[in-house]
Parts: C-alpha cells; sequence; structure tokens
C-alpha cells in the first residue's frame, strides 16, 4: 500500500480529519509500522492525493489530518476487452490492470471461457471495486476504473465493442498476426486479449471485422497476468505510465 | 500446462514409453481431458520437444509413446538479477520468468529485502525447479533457468556481477534513471530489479559502479510481478519471445 485510498465516509463531517479502522489500520500499523507524527501519503477515491498526519492511533481506529494537494499519476489512454480469465487469476488481473493505470475493463465471454467462470463471486461489484483499489494503492492512483461485464462474445463485439474502438487503435493479442504491436504510443489503443488457449478464429474474425488488427506477442504462451503487463509496456511511451 | 515436462525417470529403460502419474496424470485427465488415443505435447526436461500418445491411461498412471523432434524456443538473452520478492510473490515470480525464457536468474539481498524472506522454504533448490517447471510448461520451453541465491549484496556486485554483465547492456530499474529502456533489443542484457520500495541510493550507486545504467520505467510503483513482463517485453524484439 503505498497510498491509503479514502472515501467521504471516512472523515469526520465538515472536517479534515480521517479515521480509519480494519484492513487499512492493520497495514498501516503492521507493514508501515506508523505511528502518531508520521505522515503517509493518501488519496480521495476518485480525487486528489496529499498526506495525512496520524494524530492518534489505537487496536480500533487511527485518526489523521488530511491535506490534499496533488493530482493523481494520469489515466491510460487504454480500453482493455479481456476474456474473463480463472477466478483464480481475476482479483490479480483487476489489481495489476489498475496499478498500471487502465481504467475501462470489459471482461467478456470467449468460447474457451470456461461458463462456470461466471458464477464467480469475484465477479460481483464489490470484489471489483476491492481488487482494483488494491492496484490504485500500489500505484499511488485514486481514480477507479469502470468495469464492464459482458456475458455474450457477439453482441457485445457486434453492436457495442466498435463505438468503444472509434478513433483507437484497435488491436488483438492473436499468434495470426503478421505484426508485432508497436511500441511508444501515446494515442488511444483499444486492445483484446482472449483466455488461456486463445480466441478461436471465428472469434478473430468477428474482432477484425469490428476495426481489430491481429498482432503477435512471440511464440510462448503466456499466462494472462504475464502477458498484460508485457503488452501494455511494449506499447506505451514510459511518460504515460 | 501447454506442454508436459517428461524426465529421463519418466521412461521405461530402453523404450519411447513414458510413464506419469501425480500432478501430470491429474492435470492430463481433469483439465485436459485426454484419454488413450490422444496426443499431447511432451518435451525433454533441457532437450527437445515433440509429442506423446496415450496408450493407457487409469486413476493411478498414464502411458504414452514419446517422439521428439523440436527444438525448445529460444532462451532469451537476458541476465535476471532481481531482489529478493516476498516468499508470497517468489512462486509466481519464478514461473513467469521461465515461461518468458529467462535462462540465469540471480536472486539477491538489499536493503529493503526483509531478512525474514531468506528463511522461507520457497527458496529451496526442490521449489525453485518446480515453479520454474510450471512456467516452462506454460511456455512449452523445456530449458531450466539456472537460479542462484546471493545473500549479501554487496560482495555479490562488486565481485561477481561485473563479469555476469560484461558484454551485455546492464540496466537497472530505478525511478532515478534518466532514460526509458531501450526497446526491440536483440542483444544481451542484465537488468537489476529492486524489491518493493525499490534499490536505496547506495545500492544504486554500487550498481552503477558495476557498469549499469539507471533506467525509469513510469511514475507508477508495479508490483515486481508486473514489472518484470513490463519491462522484459519492452526490452526484446518479440522475434525473441
Amino acid at each position: 500500500m503505498n497510498l491509503v485510498v479514502l472515501f467521504e465516509s471516512d472523515f469526520i463531517p465538515g472536517s479534515h480529519t480521517a479515521v480509519l479502522e480494519g484492513r487499512r489500520l492493520r497495514h498501516v500499523r503492521d507493514i508501515h509500522r506508523a505511528s502518531p507524527g508520521h505522515t503517509l501519503k493518501v488519496g480521495m477515491l476518485n480525487g486528489l492525493t496529499g498526506q495525512g498526519l496520524i494524530t492518534s492511533m489505537d487496536r480500533q481506529r487511527l485518526s489523521m489530518e488530511v491535506s490534499l494537494d496533488l493530482e493523481p499519476p494520469p489515466p491510460l489512454p487504454l480500453n482493455l476487452v479481456l476474456a474473463l480469465p480463472r477466478p483464480k487469476v481475476l482479483n490479480r488481473v483487476v489489481a495489476a490492470a489498475a496499478s498500471m493505470g487502465v481504467k475501462n475493463i470489459w471482461l467478456i465471454h470467449a468460447y474457451k471461457v470456461e461458463k462456470s467462470y461466471w458464477q464467480s463471486p469475484r465477479l460481483s461489484p464489490e470484489n471489483l471495486v476491492a481488487q482494483s483499489i488494491l492496484g490504485l494503492e500500489q500505484a499511488r492512483d485514486t481514480v477507479l476504473p469502470a468495469i464492464a461485464v459482458k456475458q455474450r462474445f457477439k453482441p457485445f463485439v457486434e453492436d457495442e465493442l466498435p463505438a468503444i474502438a472509434a478513433d483507437t487503435l484497435a488491436l488483438v493479442a492473436d499468434p495470426s498476426g503478421e505484426t508485432v504491436p508497436p511500441v511508444d504510443l501515446t494515442t488511444p489503443v483499444t486492445l483484446a486479449i482472449g483466455p488461456e488457449g486463445g480466441f478461436i478464429p471465428y472469434e478473430v474474425d468477428l474482432l477484425k471485422r469490428a476495426g481489430f488488427t491481429a498482432v503477435q506477442l512471440g511464440q510462448r504462451i503466456l499466462r494472462v497476468e504475464t502477458a498484460l503487463p508485457a503488452v501494455i509496456y511494449r506499447l506505451f511511451s514510459p511518460s504515460l505510465l
């Protein structure tokens, strides 16, 4: 936790005093080993970042005086369209995407996504927000990604994706790609990443008809949690990252 | 498991028949849902890849006729010098590095590596090999990385690292870097990645004296399992990946 994300509800109304309990208190106490007088990096959810000066702390709660003055890091100009990963890796992938500044994520179905994955409680809005916040805390960001869940591939790709991908470079990672991803972009990208086992040719064709170009990442088959930072850091200029 | 890694000890002596039990049998049965007559991608540890035709299978064991004819994917020309991650992430990082074709890894101490991490049973050679094999199976590789464990920073950096980094581009990921990592390399790199919280200035200075240049990855603080594929896929030409 390199920044503590704060919520309006953490504040004593009409004051700059925030009160933390639970997970955040434990982290500050056990990992940061902070105590009264220490200053922590904090940020308002979807708002500015700044400092929190710890004024009191016991086993139940921590109070801090909060001052906010800095913009969070810039959002990454990326629309991420991701075949729903296995529940075991979904949490990590959402947190990693949030830590890299991804602000728009669509979790979609694909032929090789097991149907049972759609029953996972990890797809609840509460869990997706919680995992996103872990990523924001890691990267000192405050702006939650919007995560949409699309359980039908064809209607999404045909009816919604063309508008999402309009005025962006639309890429699908696929071994059939005849080019490699470009580098050092500063312009918007829509990136589609398939499930373990990849998109099937029918799905790649549908994406191509929606304006996507297939790009290949190399001959190795990577896990999605490895492929995602790999392709993002290749695509974008480090000035955006 | 996109390839089943086979060991000499799996084979009936003098034959091309391999017999699998335990984890690999369960994976083939429960995940691949393969049965006699099916063919699996296989590879000999540190050797060729090819096919295994399942000839019999029950709850205890599986027999396959193995033919090997293909070279594994090329190794990545990367020396990876990694501050020892938290035990919880060590397994994932080793498997991810192996999946990306990293063949030489040094796990080193640094000021911000908690001393207790060095007591982790996950540092056992048996576990490091097991995690590496998971990465090889993911990426259809067969060649184990060599993983060296160096619990003293200064003697390693002063006495061993200059020879390791000789004739390579030696880079340390650090926010002090005045340049960003290059792209599309096909030549050898030695890459040093610090712990959560980074290398301290003294450590960066020592690395610079050993021939390293600091490069910055961006303003976001990433987890090591995110930063590693990010920088590797930025550095190297996809033809090597």
